[in-house]
């Protein structure tokens, strides 16, 4: 564990670990130094009051003035980087840890000061990959807000007619477009920001990340992933799921109870020391001996080709992955359990349901049924 | 200009420069090349079929491919760095260009690995300042939106009762909240995803970037800020208007009518060659005329301590700034207007508009009314 001060500089509005060690949330870039004894903020004019007012940090400091003693002894306008110098000068600072993503710009600019910089390698804080009681709950609050809006959409799927194999409801066809609306809708109305919500149905759904578009259609494999942040706590939930409005054909049928078999043994496994590759690797082959098999077929991967999972927390991707590579599941980690099976010539399933790991198992935080004809 | 290849990691998610370069949008981090020749994009298998369809690249590689290549070579699993390597060898570059913001942990592997790196300044994309027809197509769609959205809040505080002093619908007591998430679900409606959406009455209006909380009183001003990204095209649009539900003081009103008339003369002067310096500083001086100072004031900054505004875009905040620093604005940039008034012992006032800079001056692009009383 490095000793080093630690200097971060960037938006917290899309820097999580910037927002994760001051809670104080800023559109454009600031400067946050922590070292052994305090914890200081650069800040703009702008944000000086909210940030005193709201940051968990003991100092709050103002950027202009800091600027302005750079430009006495520069004699012209500082550069962020000379600003930054005289506050690391005052402490006497002559070498510092930085983020993996910390911008080369500043990187350059310190070293061309005399600064020695040191990479810390992520995850940078390694207390954020383990929740706190309240930080589950944040998840759990923001999980329930997608249950009443994935409720919502497949009651409207239930209303919905069938007419020529397609999809109506209140006189109009329903798409993909008006379901992802209604699902973005509900959860606003819950203060939670959901961008990208896929509802993709039939061949669009062989396309894990495609988001779905037209028409959705009777009889055909449709895959919800709604993954929206609380715009209270800043902290995600996630979830998949798949359906069908009518009847699913018995090969479809078949490669939804192997994902439901797959999704479900994966759960089961999850528990303090055990090593994620581990979970990962038996799906692959409880699939594989089901004769699902995972390759390039006609010219695209078919099959089972991502992780099983990922952390969730302030980031919707964020540490450990559930995957080939080696990982061992720590208490207090919370991470998503989500196989798929994608075949254009068959359908496609994704199940996802949120797992904290404990010392005594996983505790899923995901309540919503698994059903796959509506 | 460099002729250098252009090197890019990031997640185009919320690196606008990215989306920009490939109108791609995925959330985790990939890889593009930017040659005098050809546009390359180092893609997981799980982006892959949707990359080929959606990129605006010459060609779509598979980063698990090289990934394969540079284990054979390696007789390990190869980090990121060393996968790309792969690719930029077998085009025979070893110097390229990367974004200011490029992170300095490939940035050091990079150079380990012998390559020289020349950051290039911003903005990354010169060409991305000046919109297109359909860019300030896109942004006015998303204005015409935040029109929808903030006349809907507008009509709730025209509708509201007012007793003791506060404002009252239905039933209940009328908050910042409750006007916030009305605003943001009606953007969400017309596929606006809006985030830290200001409605701050009050005292809480003091603070530019305070988003507002609990009631909203009458005869007190109210500020509106609203900017949303579109869903479907990524522009922002960016409005401020400032409300009294009932009386203003005088001098309340005295304020508003100094904001007021320095943000309609800023507008007047907005015209491609103009240094946006001149039309801030013009402000500034046209508030201290009337008797309107800027500085620190019983231990917080008062006035007018931002700048009159910033470019709109594929970010909320992007260049070029209308500030204190020399800008001479450019046909195509679209800016906004906003200059603001912050005193508690007062009130508070911020208008923002957007405006297009042409060679004959500047379009509105906003058409909301500007009325202090409601």
């Amino acid at each position: 564990m490095s000793t080093n001060p630690l200097l971060i500089i960037a938006a917290s509005e899309i820097d999580s670990n910037l927002y994760y060690a001051t809670r104080f949330l800023a559109p454009d870039a600031f400067v946050y130094l922590e070292t052994a004894g305090e914890s200081v903020l650069l800040m703009s004019d702008l944000e000086m009051d909210r940030a005193k007012a709201q940051a968990r940090v003991d100092t709050v400091l103002s950027y202009s003035a800091y600027e302005e003693r750079a430009k006495v002894r520069l004699g012209e306008r500082p550069r962020l980087a000379q600003v930054v110098h005289q506050l690391l000068s005052d402490r006497g600072i002559k070498a510092f840890d930085v983020p993996s993503n910390f911008p080369i710009e500043y990187g350059d600019a310190f070293r061309g000061l005399g600064y020695t910089i040191h990479v810390r390698p992520d995850p940078l804080f390694p207390a954020r990959v383990l929740k706190r009681p309240d930080e589950v709950e944040a998840i759990s609050a923001a999980q329930r807000a997608v249950e009443e809006a994935v409720a919502a959409a497949m009651q409207t799927l239930r209303d919905a007619d069938i007419k020529d194999g397609m999809l109506y409801h209140g006189g109009a066809v329903l798409t993909s477009e008006r379901i992802k609306q209604l699902i973005n809708v509900k959860l606003m109305e819950r203060d939670c920001v959901a961008q990208h919500t896929i509802v993709a149905c039939g061949v669009d759904a062989c396309d894990p990340h495609n988001q779905g578009s037209g028409p959705l259609y009777a009889n055909q494999p449709i895959i919800f992933d709604v993954f929206p942040q609380s715009s209270q706590s800043r902290y995600f939930a996630d979830m998949s799921r798949t359906v069908v409005r009518g009847r699913a054909s018995d090969g479809m049928k078949r490669l939804y109870d192997a994902v439901l078999e797959g999704q479900e043994w994966g759960v089961t496994q999850v528990r303090a020391g055990v090593d994620g590759k581990t979970i990962h690797e038996g799906i692959c082959e409880r699939f594989a001996a089901k004769g699902f098999e995972t390759g390039v077929k006609d010219g695209r991967m078919q099959g089972f080709f991502h992780g099983t999972g990922h952390g969730v927390g302030l980031d919707i991707h964020e540490a450990p992955r559930v995957s080939r590579v080696n990982h061992i599941l720590q208490a207090g980690e919370v991470v998503t359990v989500e196989p798929g099976l994608y075949y254009p010539a068959i359908g496609a399933a994704r199940i996802e349901d949120m797992v904290l790991v404990t010392a005594d198992g996983g505790v899923n935080l995901t309540r919503f049924p698994k059903q796959l004809e509506l």
